[in-house]
């Protein structure tokens, strides 16, 4: 059985909503980052890279999004998550996830992990305070262009849709312009009411 | 016929060496960062996020390197740049082509392209003092564990292995300790040899 490691808030909700989409027998497990548990020799040794999200499968561990996501959409071929047998139709999906790995889920970790890529605290906030207008550039590319709707391929539900909408639940956070973005704000609203979505956000939101 | 818009030392080589791999008929055609061709009206109209690599193909236009990759395996079966029919071992090679452009190349830009992602003079030279010990740290990941050994993959060539190679073109200029990383350099001497990389190489670097 397939089980996912989660950390609430995180980018790990894409592949978990993927799961349910898909109909897949799985299991979850939280990572709690403020007990630092994604450094921990357990974690460590599931993923060495010590982030979330992280899918044990039977043949071994799987990590990055992206990857995940078509391998959710590939081995549950009867869901529709992704156009397998068409390569080009394929390739477009594949990279606006992957703009959202490369370059929006980065312009927003300038947030909280600056310390990646800097030491100096002022550099660090440095960072920080161009991260609403980084975030909102990166929005208003998807706004105006990338996302078709009423899903982000067009008519036919993806596995970009549950990663956009992760991504999207930063967008406060991060003091991205809204105003700007009411497409993708559109988007939000008509995903958060999927079933899919209320359960897999419910059951990482839940104390147990 | 397939258009490969690239810009030397930039990552748009992996997608150079794949079509060459993959025994594509194709053509490429040069964009000048010095003369911000990548910001022309005529670039934007193939690549609104202006920048390489962009892929022409009949159907319309592929952006971001692990997709074109997923693509050019994909489209040219015969080839055997993927394992196209096992959804595991595709996305082993989907997982590490996302951790080299979320992770390693964004380490990697923050020597040249700070500015994307703070303003202050003072932050971005923080950022690049960084660049030595965050690239480092990327690549002894994939020394240590990613790296299989021939190639990424073990024994069989894969899209792996033209991305890896075109990273670590950068690890001199990133001051990256290349003492930590003598696995990482055979295969990058490995791959410098064969004639598929040579030839790719020698194109970009051709004035015409």
């Amino acid at each position: 059985m397939l089980k996912l490691y989660f950390t609430p808030h995180t980018c790990s909700l894409a592949s978990h909503i993927a799961l349910e989409d898909a109909g897949a027998t799985y299991s979850i497990e939280r990572i709690s980052f403020s007990a630092e548990q994604q450094k921990s020799p357990e974690f460590m040794a599931i993923n060495p890279k010590a982030r979330v999200p992280a899918l044990v499968t039977e043949r071994g561990v799987l990590t990055e999004t992206p990857a995940m996501l078509a391998f959710i959409a590939q081995s549950f071929p009867q869901a529709g998550l992704a156009p397998l047998d068409d390569p080009f139709a394929f390739a477009e999906i594949q990279a606006f996830n992957s703009y959202l790995c490369s370059t929006v889920h980065i312009a927003h970790a300038h947030r909280m992990r600056g310390y990646r890529w800097a030491t100096d605290p002022a550099a660090i906030a440095d960072m920080q305070r161009k991260v609403p207008q980084s975030v909102t550039a990166c929005f208003e590319l998807i706004e105006h262009g990338m996302l078709r709707g009423p899903w982000v391929m067009g008519e036919t539900y993806t596995i970009c849709d549950p990663y956009l909408f992760t991504l999207s639940q930063w967008l406060e956070g991060d003091g991205a312009d809204l105003s700007r973005l009411p497409r993708v704000l559109d988007f939000r609203r008509r995903m958060s009411e999927r079933p899919a979505v209320r359960k897999a956000v419910a059951a990482e939101l839940a104390r147990n």
